[in-house]
């Protein structure tokens, strides 16, 4: 591009509406000149010709996208990663904030991505290493979305849980058992003070374990164990599968007694989240599986704060995502920005319950909490619950023990010496 | 886990029914025993709790993922990219083949992705890095998808195209072009000897430039163009929007004369590719958003070949991939891989097209052919057509006549000569 080309993708901030703009926030690395680059960057996401031969029209007023705001932070001898074909010679590291005009495609969530993720971010030329870091939408496109359907708040009420954590547990043996046991399981963990029973997210309908089968059993446990226990229980059944069968998966686990439904969002694709949240009748829960091979890299891919963002855009009132300890390879600002990606407010999109997970238990309650700094939270074991010794209702049992402690500002680990379950817990998980 | 627990996730592969299993090849590197971590990959994909407390059961035979081969490739000081939170220490470098065996969740694409790359391969302890470089799938996998609905040979005939590449355009101005100026180009592409205009990638159905009005204008200049030439014309309508609207949308451009539709395949969702698959009485073509921030990097995330593969398992006849030249940032083994990955036997899934692009043009034709060693693949300019100095006429005839060069041994500069057309795109282009 000549300079005067470069010149028609750039904007003042305060000369643009920013109800028509998305602004996007990204890290890249260029080997030339930084202003061209940037300016690359959006020429490729929007309109990479603007004008017919031979005709005098300029279409980058109104459908280009525009860098407002560029910072060169640095020099660097070679790119943060080696690549292949490699990039010869020293880059730019730099951060840019472009403002995107949502009209070049719409309320939309696919062509969004195609956009903001697409030939544009990854192909402009001289830029082969860029992270998406963040996205901000005005409320004129979050108006067209709706979010989720209970959030934090209606999920209280709904469930019937107030002013502590959520605790999930995933069944285990997660892969294999038949529906029988497998709602055996569910049911002693209800009884010992879970309040969510779910499959695992690699657990949908196979032959083996029927959805149909499954959730009736799981079904019946649930309404037993609220009996018992004057409780609200929650069966969580994954209905991830092709998308197609979303809708009936849904109808026939609720209709099973299923009160909650679960998808892994980015392999059913996030415009098919969106798709069931205008049919679902419970609250819906995103797993992540498929997100760490576009997120892990510091500088490179899309961060996760912004498919977190995506997720809750799309509908889902639960955002299930790695969590705390080194088991999860995510640090911990990371988690923290997810948790408030879940919960900031977003004009009129509800905050989503964030649970964050991974290899938890009743020894790692405290620590998650103390990160979190607060209860609206969801708390998701698998071994802790149905690996516990005594197994999954002292396994159960542990968290609530464990929260009792936390909330009445007493030590776990003392608390745990009159309260067997907790005990054995810390002693297998500690 | 202890010796005996990692031996479960161990196989002789003569001793498996490869019928059962996807084979799964990925590269790792990780701070521990080798041997542990690829253990610990395959009890994190398929099941990581294999027996109840206190119940004498194994899940393991016929529902674990399974080494079959694990090769230590050598010892690096550190990982090849920088993590947050860091990883201490030397890490081992290793090739991994993992049986995973697909009856854990049938032939579903959504649950494949979930299993193969989810929180089992991004989150196995001990593994901070690793990326999916290749699947295979069995027969008894295989067929029970659809696969592309013509293949090569199928689009061959449907398009009259033979002996030769097919010359796909993108019009362009390809963002903010009213509908009814954005056929005229089309036409005169047609006109001047282009086989398929289409629409950009991010193009889909804005207020700006309805899908109705543009596929009705487009379809018409197609017929107008057809009966001018006696050559088959192909409008392809970029039909990518919320998935609950892909049936309805092909529908819409296939009656007003759409005679071939393209999806973003990973922004809708590859599932979402094969319910439209099912539906789609014409060509379905791929595009490629969002598959570079999860496959650019050597060792981190999915190689781009396993999702060309799945794109083509998906259903798509025509796969639209970043080709060859610097632009693209990808090595020319990748393209032909995945040029391969369209088009190498595959059980009953037909070949797909594979469309290598990128900023090609006349100039561009005769390497991409002596790359790739024979005709069948698509070419696919932009501004190579809509921006050459004589206008799209003159641009689509440049391509024709670079191959009338190729085809008959000359020299493509010597036959510009006498070919203005093919002239000016070198001299602008070249």
């Amino acid at each position: 591009m000549q300079q005067a080309d470069i010149d028609g993708f750039y904007a003042d901030p305060s000369q643009i509406d920013p109800e028509e703009y998305l602004l996007l926030d990204l890290y890249f690395e260029c080997s030339g000149d930084p202003r061209s680059a940037a300016a690359h960057l959006c020429s490729e996401q929007s309109t990479a010709q603007w004008s017919r031969v031979g005709v005098a029209e300029d279409y980058r007023p109104r459908f280009a996208a525009k860098v407002i705001d560029l910072v060169v932070e640095g020099r660097r001898a070679t790119t943060s990663y080696p690549l292949d074909p490699p990039v010869a010679g020293p880059v730019s590291a730099c951060r840019v904030r472009i403002a995107h005009p949502h009209a070049n495609f719409g309320p939309r969530l696919a062509n969004m991505l195609s956009a903001v993720l697409g030939e544009g971010a990854f192909f402009a030329p001289g830029i082969p290493i860029v992270k998406l870091l963040d996205i901000q939408f005005p409320s004129a496109f979050l108006a067209q979305f709706q979010g989720p359907q209970f959030g934090i708040d209606g999920l209280r009420q709904l469930w019937n849980v107030h002013a502590r954590p959520f605790f999930f547990g995933v069944i285990k043996p997660n892969i294999g058992l038949p529906p029988g046991p497998f709602a055996e399981l569910a049911e002693q963990a209800w009884l010992g003070g879970l309040d969510i029973a779910k499959d695992d997210e690699m657990l949908a309908d196979p032959d083996w374990s029927p959805l149909a089968d499954r959730s009736a059993l799981l079904g019946a446990a649930r309404q037993r164990a609220e009996q018992a226990t004057g409780e609200t229980k929650v069966y969580l059944a994954n209905i991830t599968d092709e998308v197609d069968r979303l809708a009936e998966l849904h109808d026939l686990a609720v209709a099973n007694g299923a009160n909650a439904v679960m998808l892994n969002a980015l392999p059913v694709g996030l415009s098919a989240v969106r798709m069931l949240r205008r049919h679902a009748r419970v609250p819906l829960v995103a797993h992540f599986p498929f997100i760490a091979a576009m997120s892990r890299l510091p500088n490179f891919g899309v961060h996760t704060r912004v498919l977190t963002k995506l997720q809750r855009l799309a509908g889902c009132d639960v955002i299930i995502m790695p969590g705390f300890g080194s088991r999860m390879m995510t640090s911990e600002a990371e988690v923290l920005e997810n948790v408030a990606a879940c919960t900031a407010p977003m004009g009129p999109i509800r905050p989503a319950l964030p649970v964050p997970g991974g290899s938890d238990s009743a020894a790692t309650l405290e620590a998650v909490h103390r990160h979190i700094g607060h209860a609206d939270f969801g708390f998701v074991p698998g071994r802790g619950v149905f690996g516990h010794p005594g197994g999954p209702r002292d396994g159960a049992a542990s968290l609530r023990q464990a929260w009792d402690a936390i909330a009445r500002g007493l030590s776990v680990a003392e608390h745990a010496r009159n309260q067997p379950a907790l005990r054995a817990a810390l002693e297998r998980f500690g």
